[in-house]
Parts: structure tokens; sequence; C-alpha cells
């Protein structure tokens, strides 16, 4: 079967990695408790850990500028709690 | 209170990031429900989504081969599930 045109005419795939870390001012008991297992099993070295969300997304543009802006709006609008949380995009 | 003097002999604080995904054949269930709602609300041109964690880790050492060494153990040891995990290091 032949498949639509319209997908055939975007072939390029994007990927970028999205991170999303909650803001400094942000509690991390997640984080927290993970620190404090690492401490116990005698990593006394270990400062401070921060535990975030790490996404990884393909996407169907020829543009990287609009491929990027789309990965943006995602963000905004499902993957990150802007009221607490912060988060970077990187092309891979 | 004088702090102890071990405390201080150990000033500098490494920063790492740490970037934990499953690996290539793995199913990512989660991931594909955000792939889906992502789809749902309108972003037509995402072609794949996978979830990963992230942790930002500060080590109390003045080396950073050793820092990164002390990252490397508390990944295998707890962070990463090295049967369906792939994790990488960098430095912040």
């Amino acid at each position: 079967m032949l498949k639509p045109l319209l997908l055939n005419s975007k072939k390029n795939k994007l990927k970028f990695a999205v991170t999303v870390t909650l803001k400094k001012d942000v509690l991390d008991p997640q984080g927290k408790v993970v620190q404090q297992t690492l401490r116990n099993m005698g990593m006394i070295t270990l400062k401070n850990l921060r535990q975030g969300k790490y996404f990884e997304v393909d996407v169907n543009e020829d543009n990287e500028e609009t491929a990027k802006n789309k990965v943006d709006e995602m963000c905004k609008k499902l993957l990150v709690n802007l009221i607490i949380e912060d988060f970077t995009i990187s092309k891979l």
C-alpha cells in the first residue's frame, strides 16, 4: 500500500533532549531520599542531589527552528509545570 | 562553633548531570502515554517520545576525575538499573 504523499513530504526527523528540573527554591523530597540512601551506602562526599525529568523527543519537521518551537510548546502545554519547574531543550 | 578541619579541607564542590535512559529495545509505556496525549492535543508532527530520569549531583571532591568516578559508582550501585537502562555523566 502506498503511503499518503503528506507523510512522505516530511522526511527529516529531528531529535531533541528536554531536561526538566525543579526550581532552586522548591523542595525535592524524592531527591533527598536518594541522597540520604547514597550517604548511608558510604558516599560521604556526596553534597547534594536533586532529581529531575528527562525526555527524548523526535519531531517530524524540516526546519530546526520550527521543530524547537514545537518542543517548546509541548513543554509549556504538558511536560513542564512552569510554576515549580524550569526546562532546557537541546538538539541531539 | 568551629567546623571540623576535615570538612574545610575539601572546599571544591563539583556538579554533575546524570541522564538515565531506557535501552533502545526496552518498551517505554509511560513515554508512549505522554506521546499519545501530546498527539491528541494536536502535535501531529511528534514522531516519538521516550522518558528518562535526570539527576544533578554535587560532590565534595577536589579532583574532577575522582568525583566523576564517585558519581559513576553511585549510578551503578543505586541510580541506574544497568539491565534495562543506559546512563551518561556530564560535568555542569
